[in-house]
């Protein structure tokens, strides 16, 4: 056996995206590139900004001595800096240097928040539909994911994760913008969120962080400002990454950030710093570090983003589609016709249209669109989604 | 609390790489940073070779679309396969690019092999003196470290290695130039060492892996070709970087190789390529993949590390100091005089020499000075060197 019973078993589940991934590509093979409209990966096909071509060029022709070299394992501290000024302009809160971490992504950065803070057998709460990798994360380190459901319009369910809190919970994750269903969490659930948690750690006798998963905070439509979690609680820790904002996904750039007003935010960051290291990351990519630097406010065009949500929202609708209307992210997470979000989602696959099924995120009787691509690859797919809507007989 | 229990234990614990950092900081604050020789880091002052610069520079200039895209999460199949050729080519061994995962160095190389591959409970053997992370690294994925000595020259003592295997093992970690002695394994020692691990596996039911840590392995010494393990044993994986060949350490780029001749390699590799994913490295810095595929040759200045061991292992001798000459790396690794490597240690830094006890690489009664440094911190050194040296009675 090469693999750990574990590995192997997760393995042989696989996941849906990956499941997506690979009928996508026997889907192309067989019909031609041109002609699957894949719209299963959150990839997005829109480039970085011209402000971060410029900066790396300038990297690139006026090397520095020692710019690829070790740095603190937290990053370094003018990129630390550049973070915490930014948040300091976003929140208003005294955000420092010393309470950011820089990180490989925002996948490095929930595996090293949920190294530093589980105890084995530590419960984490998720809200229902939710990013699948975060239950892989939450296990890494010997905890236990907790799926609490969402109410309406993919509200956190508060009642519901209040009945699921005991003295072994830990955390809550939270995802807004929401990856699946491109839901935002307003001021008022995050105030509520926070009094939930004051409340219940008082009541159990411990603390429970909320690790707020942002890298989608600056896709955000219709003029919304984004709500920010860390006035409404102070055991409160972002996590995110340039992956969308500055479409770096491969590069593995983003960072952790402490909430000031946390009394052990000292020894939280260290403890971050720490297991930054241990698991292997050792510091965010050195040269990513320097590149973002000067480019904190720099993004994507979001208007592009919206004008693809639009057109999506519109044309489903039209074709009797039960759809939210995303508030940020590049997700659509439409009810399945029919009810059985894996019989569609086989429905769309025989039109060349590739798509998510909702259990992959904890949520069946959805499926997720992602609509970070060429408007060529969405307009071609509405074909297929309107045969496989009269199909289902809307 | 803000940590949990074993992440603050291990932060109390310290490392001593860590508080020689720190003693360092406030030695150079107090005598200022011209009169403080620090030979306590692994950060290569040298510079990348001007191919990779070259490469950086090309890349820059000339951005192609969706260059900073996610990829597969096993890396850029041209990267992989490039790694495979220069593979092909070191060891006239069949490697495929299916054979390779590109990762964010060799510490989640290495992270990534032991999540893949670690049930709880199994047991990974590691050589003393041994890179103090991998004790770390075992335990981060429910593996349990069990410390082997070395013998003469520190080589491994195989007959000690007999001794600790049982049906528990699960890998042997090797680190060949190591850190921190300097020494290399030559191909007889790797013979040996892999009809070991084959008779115990059998005798026992068992696979066991053999996992080779190889950042050093192109700063060798004296004309010495690297002896390879894929030809030794078939349960083999190299874990490497181009921290120190390419002087990249601060980047985050390295690899995992599986032996074509491990009849598991594709289960293998695809439990890589998951962990790699759900351990939150998702996938190697994109731009560095691109720019290390065509300067796989490339390497740092060698000769000149090996100038910088002749002139230390010549200097320390004439003091007194018992030396093993390093045959790679840009480690020396001499006994303390007096027998206590944290007094003598401690001697030293009177004289603003910094270095590392031996005990923080699990042998106590050496010290480990690092000369990857500049020639006048090498230089510097030397006067603390001899003071301490007549202090200790040499």
């Amino acid at each position: 056996m090469a693999l750990s019973q574990k590995v192997r078993r997760f393995v042989d589940e696989g996941g849906w995206i990956r499941r997506m991934f690979e009928a996508g590509i026997a889907l192309k093979r067989q019909h031609g590139e041109d002609r699957v409209f894949d719209l299963s990966l959150g990839n997005p096909v829109v480039e970085p900004p011209s402000q971060f071509h410029r900066e790396l060029l300038r990297l690139a022709e006026h090397p520095v001595k020692g710019m690829h070299r070790y740095m603190p394992n937290a990053g370094y501290p003018e990129t630390r800096e550049a973070v915490a000024a930014s948040l300091r302009d976003e929140t208003g809160i005294p955000f420092a240097a010393g309470h950011v971490v820089m990180t490989c992504g925002a996948a490095a950065a929930l595996n090293v928040v949920l190294k530093t803070i589980l105890d084995p057998g530590a419960e984490v709460a998720v809200f229902a539909p939710y990013f699948v990798e975060y239950g892989y994360y939450v296990d890494n380190h010997g905890g236990v994911p907790v799926v609490v459901p969402c109410g309406r319009d993919f509200q956190p369910d508060l009642e519901a994760l209040e009945r699921s809190i005991n003295g072994r919970t830990r955390a809550v994750i939270i995802n807004s913008p929401n990856n699946p269903s491109g839901a935002v969490y307003g001021e008022p659930l995050l105030k509520d969120l926070g009094e939930l948690l004051t409340t219940k750690g008082r009541q159990h006798g411990t603390e429970i962080f909320l690790i707020s998963d942002e890298p989608y905070r600056r896709i955000l439509y219709d003029g919304l400002v984004y709500p920010q979690v860390f006035p409404r609680y102070d055991a409160s820790i972002a996590v995110t990454s340039h992956a969308k904002d500055l479409a770096l996904p491969g590069e593995r750039i983003g960072h952790v950030a402490v909430n000031p007003g946390y009394p052990g935010a000292e020894e939280l960051v260290d403890g971050l710093t720490f297991c930054n290291r241990i698991l292997g990351f050792v510091n965010a990519p050195a040269l990513m570090q320097h590149a973002i630097r000067r480019i904190q406010g720099a993004s994507v065009d979001v208007a592009d983003y919206q004008r693809k949500r639009d057109y999506l929202c519109g044309r489903l609708t039209a074709m009797g589609y039960s759809v939210f209307k995303p508030q940020g992210a590049f997700y659509l997470f439409p009810q399945a016709p029919g009810g059985d979000d894996v019989a569609f989602v086989d429905e769309l696959q025989d039109h060349n249209v590739l798509v998510v099924p909702g259990r992959g995120f904890g949520a069946p009787g959805y499926f997720r669109i992602s609509y970070c691509v060429e408007d060529r690859v969405l307009e071609g797919a509405m074909d297929g989604f309107a045969r496989a809507a009269r199909r289902f007989g809307l």
